[in-house]
């Protein structure tokens, strides 16, 4: 949580030059814009880069990295700045390279289910292309984050129960080096067992091993039967039953988010429902008519048994969008609840078995401190998040607000669970790293060395070198 | 495909005496039980280690690479001898970690659908196991392999286009490196945004970055209702069309396999069958009782269309083990049509919109050739096999079955696709990782290099130094 840099020296007159001749006006060190691109929407304090290059091609990021690697300058990649722990952020100066101008669709192959695509492709603008075809990309961290970026930070969110993550979604990269050298990590094929995983390797690395400028990705049909319901429960722990329920009786649900109290409260108010203010589940379901309907007959089952009965049911498309636009705004929602409020937003990841059991300890424990929070998550993978709102002007909220933070994580290990299910690393989480994987980390750190012996990439994420 | 090792020292007696006094008795020197271990189930000339270990724990594994690095010497893991491309032929000599003894299931979580074994349980043994728990592991080559064997060769076979691979359905590893240290890749949550994907590095790196000894793999509920069936087809061209228009209707087909007429030539004489001699899908569905019904209901109007009308029901769960039997005995069979032949197998994997293409192309070269071949495919993946069935003791017919597969291997990645989709690259297609990666070769070196820098893990494989 500090941005203190270790050292920031002042960028090579030199390599200005050079970055001004290859770009021309898309080499900017406006101070505004050298601010929007040292900033994410975490709470963490932002830090501009001393330049932004807006890149056109893979051809343009190889040469600005080529550049930068003579003069062993920062490169930090930018897509649409909706990270969540400061993974943007210049800490040691350098170059941001922004992708978002690198917005072609370049191929979509009906066939075989997949498409290509620039960095800075959005989620989407993907799916309004797609729309004609009968096919759609599921993953949706919520923001239109760019495939880039999503591909770097390992994003999931809503859908990732029924479709998987980035991880499971990415079927080739192209990507530029430490060095400049332009590589592709993988065919078109849907399995190979040709060498190591490379494309696994970039997915999740946040910029710190190379800078991917290109995406291939798994399309789905869309389903013939969609299905939303939202449904309050009693308490927290049969809300969270339930999901444990369905997950383990293998209904193939596409999501099912939890929201608190709290936040259902805030969302009523935000985005203009009139849900009743409990700890709820919000359902979705894909599959054919008859799928659908063996699915929540399921699904009403457990949920009644937890005291789920008040299934309310989005039938219109108009309805659905409203219910998830709510869910997605939920952040912007929670921080609306405190005026002038920052939010601190984190996230965990445990078995299912042992949801219920952190769910509520972390709950208990919120309850016991002044700042205002609310819970959220994707449950079904056993993820939840909290945001704090923060007032950042008193630094003893913030303090607090970590303390809050740094048990839940701890918690979250101690039930074999992860330090983040999807919203990464950055700066935010480095220190959890140590406490989560151990002596892996000495693996993590000898790759990044072989991958990036100068430490250009994105520095001061992920590893501690 | 040349075996002849660019140096080979004999074994130090130093130690020699001091793997014995770790290990005592199950430290051998036989020269039979060497011959067993240099020798997989491959055409690849067998090469003998030194010696072999009979690893019980982890422990021991990082205790004998721990003194085989003080010696520089090599290590190869080795698990049922299954692999098809001269996995643990022992090129450099050194020391065969035998994992098969370290068979313990060390746990298995129902409530969330995963188990823990020991490197050396063979998937069967866990799928027994599992039997009464309702719970299934569904990935299957064929052979009954070891897991940590599966994982390390990111194993598929016939389940996959429903299941995913090794790849998607590992979820952490114990693994000990090449200095003996012993690291876990991940923790048991279903997804995590923390830190580079070691998991994935180490599936399918074939033995050489370290050494598997624990596997976490997901489970699956058994589907409430399983149907199979055969399907004989007029043509080749005919059966592939089916398969591509299931796949790309989103028919959740839990395997579908292609046979050509040699195939089912073959089977029908070792495993007793009376299918048509024809080219013939097989086809399993897994879902609710309607869901199967709604599915088997579009495939068979898919194959309808292309001249499939014979779809025959393997309705009692003895027919279908007795079809999917004669189906991974399919390898066997064919061998057995010419006595005293050796099985010379490859696979490739294309966008399954190339498929037709891939495989009539591969048909016409090979009914050039005077060398008998039989074709069969997980051919919803976009992944098919040949096995030719060659004289050992005629250089020119392996010579001949080598440009065959040169040939078809070409043909795969002109067509987007992959050297090997299951079969791994062993040191019988280091070659073409360098047609199918290039430049992105030069990672999975500096990759190798900084995770094994003496080269001791199974050197000689996967990626050329």
């Amino acid at each position: 949580m500090t941005a203190s840099p270790l050292r920031r020296e002042p960028l090579d007159g030199r390599l200005l030059e050079k970055l001004k001749e290859l770009l021309g006006e898309r080499l900017s060190t406006s101070a505004a814009v050298r601010a929007q691109h040292g900033r994410d929407e975490s709470y963490h304090p932002p830090e501009p880069p001393d330049a932004v290059a807006f890149a056109h091609s893979t051809e343009e990021v190889a040469a600005i990295v080529r550049l930068c690697a003579e003069h062993k300058t920062p490169v930090i990649p930018f897509g649409t700045g909706t990270s969540l722990e400061g993974h943007v952020a210049a800490l040691f100066g350098g170059v941001s390279i922004d992708l978002s101008q690198m917005n072609r669709i370049l191929r979509v192959n009906v066939g075989d289910l997949d498409a290509t695509v620039e960095a800075g492709v959005t989620r989407k603008q993907l799916n309004e292309h797609l729309r004609d075809t009968g096919l759609f990309f599921p993953i949706d961290p919520g923001a239109d984050a760019s495939l880039g970026g999503m591909t770097a930070t390992r994003a999931s969110g809503t859908n990732a129960v029924r479709y998987g993550t980035m991880r499971e979604n990415v079927l080739a990269l192209k990507v530029v080096l430490a060095d400049g050298r332009v590589i592709t990590t993988a065919r078109r094929a849907r399995k190979s067992a040709a060498g190591y995983d490379l494309t696994r390797l970039f997915v999740g690395s946040e910029g710190t091993l190379g800078i991917i400028t290109e995406v291939t990705l798994r399309l789905y049909g869309i389903p013939e039967a969609t299905s939303a319901a939202s449904c309050a429960f009693p308490t927290i722990e049969d809300a969270v039953e339930t999901v444990i329920l369905t997950i383990q009786s293998g209904v193939p649900v596409a999501r099912i988010e939890l929201l608190d109290a709290a936040q259902i409260e805030a969302i009523n108010k935000y985005s203009k429902l009139e849900l009743r203010v409990a700890p709820t589940l919000f359902f979705e379901f894909h599959g054919t008519e008859t799928g659908v309907e063996e699915d929540i007959e399921i699904v009403k089952a457990w949920a009644a048994e937890h005291g789920g009965e008040d299934f309310r049911w989005a039938t219109t498309p108009e309805d659905r969008s409203r219910l998830w636009q709510a869910r997605h705004d939920a952040y912007y929602a929670a921080l609306a609840q405190r005026p002038g409020a920052k939010g601190l937003t984190t996230d965990v990841c445990v078995p299912i078995s042992r949801l219920a059991e952190c769910v509520s300890e972390t709950k208990q424990d919120l309850a016991q401190s002044k700042i205002p929070s609310a819970l959220v998550g994707h449950v079904g993978d056993g993820n939840f998040h909290v945001v704090f709102m923060v007032d950042p002007n008193r630094p003893e909220e913030i303090a607090e607000a970590g303390r809050l933070n740094d048990r839940m994580v701890r918690r979250a290990l101690a039930m074999e669970g992860t330090c983040t299910g999807e919203h990464g690393v950055g700066y935010g989480k480095m220190d959890f790293l140590v406490a989560e994987h151990g002596e892996a980390l000495s693996l993590m750190r000898a790759i990044k060395k072989a991958l990036d012996p100068d430490n250009i990439l994105n520095p001061g994420k992920m590893v501690r070198l």
